[in-house]
């Protein structure tokens, strides 16, 4: 048993406790279907397609403008370069498991020679603390949630503390959101009640979403004009960002409204998965609708284990696990794949799950 | 009457003598009609439905192997810095006219610190001559055909003496392709006769081609290894790049063995065009499907009668007009439009034309 089992025995599947289904074409298919064969493409970043959306996205945001790139990889290394430029200071600070830092091979810094301040430990989130000992920086990055860390979230007070504090110090703050949505209900805050504490915000739309990619970089017009010149430097100025577009706003109406069931649904799962002994959540109890799921096993026995569950009840649990300290882990995002599972299969894996790692 | 008039004049034009018809959301929902719902995505780069098609152009092309971008601009950029990483030397020589010098905000200068070392003229396409009073650099760029040109080629013999010459004095050699299908009846050569000469190879699936956007970046195993995290880096490693891929197949495979007929056809229309006083094309001669168009007449009296022909005989023939030293100039790629027309819709456009433009 390895690795491809768990993966190949996970997409066989066709329930799951993570996400919105399977990533298929029929996602996109779907997208497309009610939109009119003659409407124009949008051409370069200009057009009526791109245009209204970004002014949706700004306005829910409550930013001044807003650009639609094809990846947050992009926006996000494209916001910390203007205001690196600004404050003329290549120092920016995050956190040290931030996207930029472990997923990007480092583009941020051999593209533009920014030196990164990592702020924070890997099994914690940073505090206002952290954020008083930084040097001189040009900018702040806070992922809300922090996704490394299971998604957790500051206290709304620890947030406002810091981004006050970024403020009086000149720093400027960016908001790694591609999550935002997903934390809407624990903050019991709008969009715009937390994007608003921010200098730029970047958001995803396929990630809690399900769209099939692409991001919304909004801040103030002055820095969404350096961004648009950015983005076609970077070569993300395509042609044609429409099927991206139409997937996005498409999924957006879908599920914008649907964060706080997801959210429940995330904290109920947490809960019966806690209670079962060798497996633990992390964060105990979510605050959003995604936490990593703890196995106190080897990494190979755990994948064992869940292939036989996935095989024989036909409900998907883990499709990849990564090792840790103590056993290894995986990931779940609480999305429509979850809320479709009827009671009686809900139960069903959790006596699976506690059969098999009771024996323990 | 202005350029916007000039342009929504050409919007409500239904035949043309450019292009492949409208940029409308119809030429995804085609593309995706026959593919099954439940073909899984591409992920990051991986997955059957990329792997394929990147294999399916290594081939064609003649090189080891092949990636998809979601843009030339990146594609482009990213193989220059490989070059120059290769020979330790920030110098690369290209066509003053090079795309990566006019249209993409000096992205490869602002992202990698490249010296671009300018060849040739603003009216004439590189010589051997030129090659050879180059500095040091480590790669050299062509374009082929030379789109700000009106789609200029060297000689074949010319191509084979600047390439052997530049492989002599170990200088890389890099082709923007991005119609290198749309040459290849002129050269009576395979895309791999061309594409062998050099060192690294870009294509363009939304030009000749038709598609929605997308790119290729062909080369050796080594290059393309690095190619792939500079496409990580610069944020173009997305999630799905399915909608591009899957429109890039689909419309290769209906066009790429129509590429004698679009020439063919440039030709003869740019030869009914050249009889008409005051127009003329540029080449005289095409040695592509396309050409571009020169009024000799200022660029608001040539929009006042465009817009007037447009409006009476619905065939669009120019959405935008260039100022040039003597009057103005519009591009026409010949493609599925212009073989639409009937003779008689093609004689009524050259009637018209010859009647507005005889006038002064």
């Amino acid at each position: 048993m390895n690795s491809v089992d768990l993966r190949s025995s996970y997409q066989k599947t066709t329930k799951r406790l993570d996400g919105h289904g399977s990533r298929t074409i029929g996602v996109l298919q779907e997208a497309l279907q009610s939109v009119s064969a003659d409407q124009p493409s949008d051409m370069y970043g200009n057009g009526e397609l791109i245009k209204t959306f970004e002014r949706k996205i700004a306005d829910l945001l409550g930013h001044d403008d807003a650009i639609f790139f094809p990846s947050g990889t992009m926006a996000q290394q494209i916001a910390l370069r203007i205001w690196s430029d600004e404050r003329n200071n290549r120092k920016v600070a995050y956190h040290r498991l931030c996207h930029l830092e472990i997923h990007e091979q480092d583009g941020l810094k051999e593209l533009h020679g920014i030196k990164p301040v990592l702020v924070g430990e890997v099994d914690r989130l940073m505090t206002i603390d952290d954020v008083k000992a930084l040097p001189d920086v040009s900018c702040l990055l806070l992922e809300l949630p922090q996704r490394e860390l299971g998604g957790l979230l500051p206290s709304r007070e620890e947030l406002e503390i810091i981004c006050a504090y970024a403020r009086e110090q000149g720093i400027r703050l960016h908001l790694d959101g591609a999550r935002l949505l997903e934390i809407l209900p624990y903050y019991e805050a709008s969009a715009k009640e937390i994007a608003e504490l921010f200098d730029s915000v970047y958001i995803s739309f396929y990630k809690g979403l399900g769209g099939v990619a692409g991001a919304i970089l909004a801040g103030p017009e002055a820095f969404c004009r350096e961004a648009r010149i950015w983005k076609r430097r970077y070569g993300g100025d395509l042609i044609s960002l429409y099927p991206y577009i139409l997937s996005a706003d498409h999924y957006y109406e879908q599920r914008k409204d649907r964060m706080a069931e997801y959210y429940v649904a995330a904290k109920a799962l947490a809960s019966s998965l806690n209670a079962i002994p060798g497996i633990s959540t992390r964060p105990l109890e979510p605050v959003s609708n995604m936490f990593h799921l703890y196995f106190e096993a080897d990494k190979a026995v755990v994948e064992e284990k869940l292939i036989e569950i996935q095989s024989h009840g036909k409900i998907g649990i883990a499709g990849y696990l990564v090792e840790k300290e103590k056993g290894c882990a995986t990931e779940i995002n609480i999305g429509d794949s979850f809320l479709a599972l009827t009671t009686d299969e809900r139960e069903n894996v959790f006596r699976q799950l506690t059969e098999a790692f009771s024996e323990d």
